[in-house]
């Protein structure tokens, strides 16, 4: 623990850095007065007029007396993390688009570099009380997004969020776990070991200083952060009233595409996607090739395996294909009473359906070839 | 049979009724320029001039040697049928939204009236090879339109389209099929009872005249009666390219919402489905209320019971929550350091949380109601 300066502080509140930590400990995330009045003096400033009990900062003051940035700081070097602040190289410019409500720093563990991993990223979240199916499908579009290169971005929960981050680990992808406690923590308990390999391979951050609980509040402040880092934002399963809701609207105010993954409507895990789909807030997603579409700029990564139109032949060709038999070859004449078309008209889609393998000349005339499509 | 008139033909051309029900035999249906000479000159001057040969004209005059609109009445007056024409009262006044497109005529069986029974419709359809999940939708929405007043129609398929009519005949509603083949057939031969029953209680249609085959073709185009007919389309299940998206498709062309009703991503009988919500062509719809508002003017039909917004509290008081202990009471000092606010401020809030019974008072302070939501 540190010396107490002059003004009874435990640290130098005229250094930037550990200004930053200090709001990052004194404040609740999302706090938007405190943001405001951050991004408007900086840091040092709106520290002062929390000390000095300006009108309006006042109640900032509550937990100044046991904030310790140095001692924040030499937990967060004891479990190899950093610190990164806005403005930093590795700090990224997609939170800038977070506005006022950035976070003021970032605790982060792990060895990928934060700018980098958003630039290619897709959120994908989800109840934490998934079904089979849901998980399934988290973890296949973790890895197809992994297999694609682009980072997956989740929360570290049970249900969806684990299955996403373990498909993309599957996928030999980056992975990105978003904490609401601090990085020294490992929340569900359940998935300490694999918030331990995400560190080790990708990158497990907060807003909130090593030590810090995982509270309610910090889970919906959270989800900012997760739709904030990525590109587009993908719900796999949630309930009507799912937090991963608020992650798909956040994501959606951000100008982000939200996707969502439709499921059965008679389970219950599936309405909040629904929802999303029924109120406009998401596009239709099934697979990782449609997620990585929503996520990637127009035309950067086209699937080129994607289905074609219906398969549809012009309107004299399907009469005349319909009028033809199937066993006994039938004459011109006959084929021309039957589809309603004069005899050159029949003559010439006959041309064409041959060519295509789909009538057969005989010496009495057309039939079918039953064994290609179009019946 | 009629005898022959003058000019070779079985019935009297120059009878505008006649005339039409001639159309709808020598022409297939969706025949634009047949449509268009016959809205231009009207039925009897257009048969005059393929009667004529007229430039343009010829190929109408293949099957005008056969046409025998009086047998064909007789033929539908013995199935206890009867035909509509354009501008007739029972003339449903939604097939005038197909502009040219609309059929010469229509025969029909069944109580139902026909355009009272389109005021208030919604479409019903899907794939034949339907899945048991899709059936029971496909009837829960029928059921559930049909409790709501509104006509179901669709087209007398195997798979959806026939669960859609039992649903809507269980609920006690009206149920329209609108057919590929004449009305004295029943096709599919499986459906022949259920054709019945809606000859019987509903209504039985069609464009082409008794004794005519289901084929492809006419299968195709009738799918605009059905969009035409219905205030909305809903698919339930259907295959990547099912005929299904026709009529969504031929519906959304004619300003009629669309729903698609989702399914499991990996069931090959909802990618059509989906591929509608991807597309923007359907809104995705989970129960009859949905279909309901769909096909409903805005505020007509609206659901008392849909659930309400998300349950959220404001940012204060969730904070204030977040800090109650659960066991042993805290008092409002501590209170106030562990949620970061003023006491004021968390007195307040302790208030509104007592109120919702979120919080309890005790002599040493407050704790969290644990028998209450909000943990």
């Amino acid at each position: 623990m540190s010396e107490r300066s002059a003004g009874g502080l435990r640290f130098d509140p005229e250094d930037p850095v550990l200004a930053r930590v200090a709001w990052s400990r004194i404040c609740e995330p999302g706090d938007a007065d405190a943001y405001q009045l951050v991004a408007a003096a900086g840091p040092v400033a709106a520290l002062r007029a929390a000390l000095n009990g300006t009108a309006g900062c006042r109640r900032w003051r509550v937990r100044l007396p046991d904030a310790d940035p140095v001692r924040d700081l030499a937990t967060l070097g004891r479990f190899g993390g950093r610190l990164l602040v806005p403005g930093a190289p590795e700090w990224p410019a997609a939170l800038d688009d977070l506005g006022a409500w950035a976070p003021f720093c970032l605790w982060v563990r792990g060895p990928l570099q934060a700018a980098a991993a958003c630039r290619r990223s897709v959120a994908v979240v989800g109840s934490r009380a998934a079904t089979g199916y849901g998980e399934h499908l988290a973890a296949l579009i973790g890895a197809g997004c992994a297999e694609r290169g682009f980072t997956v971005v989740s929360g570290a929960a049970y249900g969806i969020d684990g299955a996403a981050h373990r498909g993309s680990l599957s996928g030999g992808g980056p992975t990105l776990a978003v904490l609401a406690c601090g990085v020294d923590r490992s929340y569900p308990r359940g998935h300490e070991r694999l918030i331990e390999r995400i560190a080790a391979d990708g990158l497990v951050l907060s807003e909130v200083p090593p030590g810090s609980a995982p509270t309610r509040w910090r889970f919906v402040e959270r989800n900012r952060l997760i739709a904030a880092m990525s590109r587009a934002t993908v719900v796999v399963e949630a309930t009507w009233r799912s937090g991963a809701l608020v992650t798909a609207h956040r994501a959606g105010e951000l100008g982000r595409p939200v996707g969502a993954v439709p499921g059965l409507v008679t389970a219950p895990t599936s309405a909040g996607c629904h929802r999303l789909l029924r109120e406009g807030v998401a596009t239709c997603v099934t697979d990782a090739a449609e997620v990585v579409e929503l996520a990637a700029p127009i035309g950067e990564f086209l699937d080129p395996a994607a289905p074609d139109g219906e398969f549809r032949l012009p309107p004299d060709d399907r009469r005349v294909l319909d009028s033809l038999p199937v066993r006994r070859a039938a004459a011109l004449a006959s084929l021309s009473r039957v589809a309603g078309l004069e005899q050159a008209t029949v003559a010439s889609a006959l041309g064409r359906l041959e060519l295509q393998g789909l009538a057969v000349r005989e010496p009495a005339g057309w039939r079918r070839d039953r064994s290609r499509g179009g019946a």
